[in-house]
């Protein structure tokens, strides 16, 4: 086995050390600068960058800050935004030659709230294409060699090497959760509809904006900011919870949920996590698992179909625009996306309905789990990134989040090989701060010394 | 009072006169271009048009008709489409000169089904600015001096003066019932979420993808050809209902709906529902009315609210994108559009909750009303169209079905003063066959000769 090449790992928590009271902005800035100048040519985690508007927009920052005059409390944070979100001063490209270069014009809703929030805004991050499954051109910080996760893996990356303090993803299947984990980031995928999508390209009934940063008080902010300012999408409440990140919890009982990736998973993953439930049963936690109750099992069934049920779905509800694109330049599209599309095509509205109604199914078992203090608990991934970079990795532990529409977050736990993996915190549907609350009392209890 | 002009009359049923065996789809399309001719200079319905497109689409109906290949049953209709929906070929410019010339080089999800079913798309019809309040140039073809009704203002013209057989609007106020009642067409606002509205800019989350037509056979089976190849909105079902236009059905019992705008109607639209509802309790049909059903009568004072909760909640949710559109270029934007992203930025996402509750609330009482072989029935307009093209007129009858989600038609039963005027017939949560099938009967009961 070869030596590793990585670059160094920098995650820049904002809230949780203070960093704004040591640094202005514009300092802070020119560190992601410097990190990305030394970096970047290794992880290629953006598509673009906009480095005089962030320095303009962090110098106003640094100026609020000495004036005392702050928009919110993340008030000169730097972020990445996933490149299927659109951004009026930088192309969204999607990760498909079709809109390479393409130019809205506009801010997506959550850009504009995070700009309202005096957030900086430093580039755009790569995503897989049209955010599914053909990876971009990132690596993995860790290890160049490996795939960063998809489809946020710009996001992923650009945090782990500390090029911004936090990035906006998406996920639909695993597509934070996944990388977070990969990069060792926390990684938070809201409750459906809890942060407005508008601008955000994967309109997809159980797609979500997700946010990736370095610790949680950083991620419950900045998707905080963003509802506060701009909503969920339309229809929905929007995120909710309390102005500031949720004060750690413990919960009486947690349940451990397998999930259809438990066979597969690396063994010393799930040594990890046995351990780790080892030592929150010595905490005083009650853990409810399938073998000894019925309920859980119930919603281990349900969930084993994650995957199959997401993907109908997605197909039927990816045929627009996929069509048009293929119509007007199929050779745009890649392989595996034109047989998704032939795949969709195969598909009736009675098929999308019933895959609907397997989903609301699922839902309704997995809610029975609901009570007091009780948030579930799993593995992020079923091991650490894998060698290369053709497939952003295995999915199966992410996905139950998603065709749930809970909230759930990856935590940077574990370690396997000196590779990062994350323990997921999931719950039950608008209970985002309960997961938080949970999530803060289980990373002081686990200790903050196996983060890497 | 001097004389009106106006421009011929001239609405196309397609599927219930058998115009399809009689002449030919490019034969039919030459006589749309004639009406263009003739009357487009006063009426101004579009902003675009594919002639040469349209041509070349028809003669591939005109092939599939000779050849006994037609690919559904409103192959070769030829349709205009409101400006707020994408389509590949031609601009969409939103009735804002921000969008002036646009093209987003894609077909909408609802434009993709429509060729797929092979209709023609002839045109992009006129639309209020975003689809909001202010009115584009389009006139009224039964008197030029009129507003058509917005916001598919264009699209309810055209099909008034046979410049197409059918148009999609939309409607998230009243901006599919009140044209086509100004208009003397057939409108269609099916159930919220029923219609894909992919590429479609009305993202609000109770608008809707309308349809505008000459009689219910048309709207109907070009609502279930969208819907059978591109769904609904992302997580719902989609239409529900036959395969073909449902057949007339004697409803047991109708609700006489006043709505907030019953006092400040038209009295000779009033005389006139009076006059419709004397007639179905002659052929045996029961009137529920608020003054003597306290069920009715909630239900009146929930959708009393109508306006000011969609109000409300359009607001918020149009704060994005008008915001982005702002700050890069105000004058842009008319005043009134200004004055409303004002109103937006003083609300709060509480406040948006509090409006989203009350819609809820509205929902669940008139949800009560439902009933085996029950609809509901009211005007579609306050009277006809007003005079002057500054205003698109009240859209106090148009709007409960909006804020309900509800399914409605309207049906060009009225005259005032020989100017158009709608009866409206409602019904419940994906009941849209049930309203068409009550539609249908009250048509034949009330006689085809009151049409004009």
């Amino acid at each position: 086995m070869t030596a590793r090449r990585s670059v160094p790992i920098r995650r820049r928590p904002f809230l949780r050390d203070g960093g704004v009271k040591a640094l202005s902005p514009r300092e802070r800035l020119e560190e992601c600068l410097a990190a990305i100048g030394a970096g970047e040519a290794d992880v290629q985690a953006f598509t673009a960058l906009n480095i005089t508007g962030a320095r303009a927009a962090a110098d106003r920052a640094s100026e609020r800050q000495r004036d005392g005059r702050r928009l919110s409390s993340i008030d000169g944070i730097i972020l990445g935004i996933k490149d299927i979100i659109e951004t009026a001063d930088m192309p969204t490209g999607m990760g498909s030659p079709l809109y390479e270069g393409w130019q809205s014009r506009r801010d997506a809703a959550s850009v504009v709230a995070l700009r309202e929030a005096g957030a900086i805004i430093l580039g755009k991050t790569v995503t897989t294409e049209f955010a599914a499954t053909v990876p971009g051109k990132t690596r993995n910080p860790w290890d160049l060699a490996r795939t960063p996760g998809g489809s946020s893996s710009g996001s992923a990356a650009a945090v782990a090497a500390g090029f911004v303090e936090a990035a906006l993803g998406t996920q639909v299947i695993g597509s934070t959760i996944r990388p977070a984990s990969f990069c060792g980031c926390v990684g938070f995928k809201p409750t459906a509809g809890a942060l407005n999508r508008g601008g955000s390209h994967d309109a997809f009934s159980q797609s979500c904006t997700g946010v990736i940063g370095a610790c949680l008080e950083d991620v419950w902010q900045i998707a905080y900011e963003i509802a506060a300012r701009a909503g969920g999408d339309p229809g929905f409440p929007g995120l909710i919870g309390p102005a500031a990140p949720p004060a750690a919890r413990q919960p009486t009982q947690l349940v451990l949920l397998e999930t259809a990736g438990w066979d597969a998973a690396d063994p010393r993953a799930r040594a990890l996590l046995d351990e780790a439930l080892a030592r929150l049963v010595a905490a005083g936690i009650r853990i409810a698992r399938r073998k000894s109750d019925a309920a859980v099992e119930r919603a281990e069934v349900a969930i084993a179909q994650a995957f199959p049920v997401s993907s109908a779905i997605n197909a039927w509800e990816g045929r627009w625009p996929l069509n048009t694109y293929r119509d007007r330049d199929a050779d745009g599209l890649s392989g595996a996306m034109r047989e998704r599309l032939t795949v969709a095509e195969g598909m009736t509205l009675a098929d999308y309905r019933a895959a609907l109604a397997q989903r609301a199914a699922i839902r309704e078992t997995y809610a029975r789990l609901a009570a007091p203090d009780t948030v579930c608990i799993t593995l992020s991934a079923s091991g650490p990134a894998p060698e290369g970079l053709g497939s952003t990795g295995n999915p199966a532990f992410a996905v139950p989040s998603s065709v749930l529409g809970a909230p759930t977050v990856t935590l940077p736990l574990f370690a396997v090989d000196g590779l990062p993996l994350g323990l997921q915190v999931l719950g039950f549907k608008d209970g985002d701060a309960d997961v938080f609350a949970a999530a803060a009392w289980i990373l002081t209890a686990l200790g903050a010394d196996r983060k890497s």
